[in-house]
């Protein structure tokens, strides 16, 4: 199946927006690209580099795009969607890029006008970097996309969302939203709020102690705090849950470490290394 | 004051101890560079690779070098020291490349012979990759050094040991082995162990899920297990002070989640992103 919008619209156009938008264009799976972004910075930086043919400040700038991607903070998403869709022409396909699921998808299936479907997209993309002038047409390349299916969710909309994401260059991973928020609780969330942990409570003085271990450790805190603290707050249950389990072991750790127990250490720390081992890159 | 060796030993001819030989013979402080290590391999390697002249099993093979860099695990690098020593020449000088400083210094100096002095060494340079394959002249340019000093320190092989590193291109900094370890166990104990419980709790079916995010946060779980638990050995106390920062930073943000206090959540990221944006790379 050959994906081909007559127009497409990103609203947010942010790295991922600005991506979507550029991964659009050169894929060809949309003749024209619309952007919607309340920073005029980024409306100006987004036309000047050519991301999108034009750009407002209004939502319903939107509205008339055969495909509209979200790809502003998971806290308005789903207020976003709902507040667009009722301008739709019937056919229109709505997905976004939040890191999580479960509650915007629930907060919007079943709520949409006839003929308006919603299918929630993750594409485990991204950078500590934000803004267009950091969008790249080939930030989805042989990354992974979860796609959301629900009861409620439309097969042929689901269809059309993994087609798209895979004419991006993505694979594309089926999941229900709850899946995808348990598990991304422990592989993304949970090691951004361990980076954060570790670089807060550096103290100033060891700054420059610090090499490239710790680094890489905290890259993740560098990210931007509000997307993240709302992110943090639409996925509280599942990620206490993961942090329970990385608290636990950090008392694994503590307990061998009080104890002496050699032993103990070396199977903790050969557990992690063969985990990592395990993953590329 | 331009450094030159008319021999210099690496006791451990791995990622560090060959980076040593080949930055010592490209900046030209050693005439002639001779390996010790145990294991077949490595010396095979390196003699293949030109990292060293020669290379024995024989820690004996050191004796009769103006400078010995032991550059094996530091929780054997002590007893090495004091075996190595008496067969030394008057006016050798022995250091060491260990990320621990105050449990090996101590057991060092005050036991040394007449004429032998010995100063410890940390370079804030290395890899999750091992070997003399990846031994690198320039992994200590542009790096940090902590060359140690306590009151049984000799000041003129401080000032040679200082001069070593430098020669090497390395920025050097003066610090007590407690220091040094109090701190270290900071910047770079306790990101491993974190990065190491963060990998060891992922569940088998998740990794394909993770993303470069999980990858970064977790890089160091890659490292040597036995070399690492030996450092946590050695750094006990430190290490259970700092993994005691962490634990209390963790406690915060699972109190903010549970309350759902999004201004405290946001807080705790905003710190990290602070203190990460503060360091480079």
């Amino acid at each position: 199946m050959r994906m081909k919008f007559e127009r497409l619209a990103v609203v947010g156009i942010g790295l991922l927006g600005g991506s979507v938008a550029r991964a659009a264009r050169v894929s060809g799976v949309a003749a024209q690209v619309v952007g919607v972004d309340r920073d005029p910075a980024h409306r100006e930086r987004a036309l000047a580099l050519g991301i999108v043919d034009s750009a407002s400040p209004d939502l319903g700038h939107a509205a008339g795009s055969g495909l509209v991607v979200f790809c502003t903070p998971v806290d308005v998403i789903a207020e976003q969607v709902l507040a667009l869709a009722p301008s739709c022409p019937e056919g229109t396909l709505l997905t976004d890029v939040g890191s999580t699921k479960a509650a915007l998808v629930h907060a919007v299936e079943g709520s949409l006008p006839s003929g308006i479907h919603f299918v929630g997209s993750h594409p485990l993309a991204g950078s500590e970097k934000g803004g267009p002038d950091h969008a790249d047409a080939r930030l989805f390349v042989e990354r992974l996309t979860v796609v959301t299916r629900t009861g409620l969710t439309d097969p042929e909309a689901l269809e059309r969302t993994m087609s798209f994401w895979q004419t991006l260059g993505s694979r594309v991973r089926v999941m229900s939203p709850e899946d995808h928020d348990e598990a991304l609780a422990v592989t993304s969330h949970l090691p951004h709020l361990a980076a954060s942990a570790l670089a807060g409570i550096l103290p100033a003085e060891l700054s420059g102690l610090t090499a490239t271990g710790f680094r890489d450790a905290t890259r993740l805190a560098a990210g931007d705090a509000q997307l993240w603290a709302a992110i943090f707050g639409q996925n509280r249950g599942a990620l206490l849950r993961a942090l329970g389990l990385l608290q636990g072991r950090l008392e694994e750790f503590r307990a061998a470490l009080e104890a002496g127990d050699s032993g103990r250490i070396l199977a903790l720390l050969a557990e992690g290394k063969k985990v990592r081992e395990g993953l590329s890159g």
